[in-house]
């Protein structure tokens, strides 16, 4: 391998999204030496078992221990801890971000852990949207990342530097990306995905046993995403609960305006709530 | 072509539904004929030129005159009027049926339509669950019924010779049966389809246009079927108002726990409400 980018990439926590990237990072020839840090030693085998990683081992320090770049990739519960203790085996110069989707709580725990360090280093809180239903490394994809869209969130205290750094690193594996404050972030996604993981999980809940013969692609489109982890969805949610409580109320009060229509039997209105979701629905296309 | 097993099949409005009905008809070589009867001269033109059909009327009359099976498949809104008008002019051993999304409605007024002919034909109530998020016959496919199930409504009423001459024409284009009375279904469908169609089109319709640019395929699935037409969809909801309704209190009650479990702070019931979902979806694969 000549010159690559990176001497040491280390990502910590390879499920979908980590293995992925490591497929990324090693197909694109971008590092000379991909790491993964996970959490038991069977999967640690498992990860070099399926050629994901050159290297990977459950000791934190062992393995984010003189990396370029450490990707904290591991559920949003355990992000900010695992990343303020990666932070402390860092050299000033390497860039250390996550691929959490919440990140207001988790910039701010990291950032403060940071602060208490002689000498941390970069630190940039990122989320790539990628992803599936799926979850584990035997689903990673090399190309789950090419032309997804990674949101990067710098807060005012953010170094440029760190900032450029993980620009550069997730465009190399192919992303898109978007810059905006951690905040704003959680607002937009509240929308973008965790109200739709409510709404699919509720959709699924309220259906009786009794009419899951007689769905078809809508009811299967509708709830798929339903499917995913519980307990990596509950911390989530709890991560971003006052953005995704203020957006189910605005959903609450739509369907209540649909219920509302169709007792008084006001197709109008039935029909002007159904073009409203088709004209947003329409503007993003697929 | 030896013995096909019918004659002549009509089908009323030939979009993706009826377009698909002929095409696997003519595949699969059921039917000397197979006529379209369209609401213009040019949508009949287009269905001659795309080859969905062996011929192709505006004329309801010329369409039906002489047909062993007539399957209304026009928006929900004009069936129960069509198949009265079309039933006057079929024989007493020929089948009517029809492909409404709705039930219960349709097949209490066309019941009524016919109890005054002389010698109504057949009649029992059809809803082949197939579809997709396009309409129109350019998206018609001969393979769209294969595995997918009919709902055949009979009411007490219904001949068995109706029940069975449905379940036979179904049968022969790749449908299984699945019976029930229009009640049923209807308060099923809500639950099935109706009710994930408005939950699709409220989480696209809530969602900010900033937002947009962050959502990925968990916001895509879920909203998929908003971008149905929604003057199709006004109608089906209008026809199964009262059950609709009631499907939405149920979705507005479970996301009203959600948002009380956040506000609260309470993972513990938000992972219960997810798993609830994740239960109900992975009851049926996909």
């Amino acid at each position: 391998m000549n010159n690559p980018r990176y001497q040491r990439v280390a990502i910590v926590g390879a499920g979908l999204i980590g293995g992925s990237l490591a497929l990324a990072l090693r197909e694109r020839k971008l590092a000379a030496s991909v790491v993964a840090v996970s959490r038991s030693a069977r999967s640690a085998a498992n990860l070099c078992r399926l050629k994901i990683v050159d290297e990977a081992t459950e000791d934190l320090r062992r393995g984010v221990e003189g990396a370029d770049v450490v990707v904290i990739c591991s559920p949003v519960s355990s992000i900010a801890s695992t990343a303020i203790q990666a932070a402390s085996w860092l050299a000033p110069n390497a860039l250390l971000t996550d691929a959490g989707s919440t990140k207001q709580g988790l910039v701010e725990k990291i950032s403060s852990g940071l602060a208490v360090l002689p000498q941390p280093p970069l630190f940039v809180g990122s989320h790539p949207l990628a992803g599936g239903h799926q979850t584990g490394p035997e689903f990673a994809q090399a190309d789950l990342f090419e032309g997804a869209v990674t949101v990067i969130t710098p807060t005012t205290a953010t170094q440029t530097r760190a900032i450029e750094a993980a620009a550069a690193f997730w465009q190399a594996v192919g992303c898109r990306i978007e810059q905006m404050t951690p905040k704003q972030h959680d607002e937009l996604l509240a929308y973008a995905s965790h109200l739709p993981h409510i709404a699919a999980a509720a959709v699924a809940g309220v259906t009786p046993t009794e009419a899951l013969p007689l769905t078809a692609t809508g009811w299967g489109d509708t709830t798929r995403v339903a499917a995913g982890s519980p307990s990596l969805w509950r911390d989530i949610l709890m991560a971003n609960r006052k953005s995704v409580a203020d957006g189910l109320l605005a959903l609450e009060t739509d369907l209540k305006k649909y219920r509302e229509a169709l007792n008084a039997g006001d197709a109008e209105a039935i029909e002007k709530l159904l073009e409203q979701g088709r004209q947003r629905r329409d503007a993003l296309g697929g």
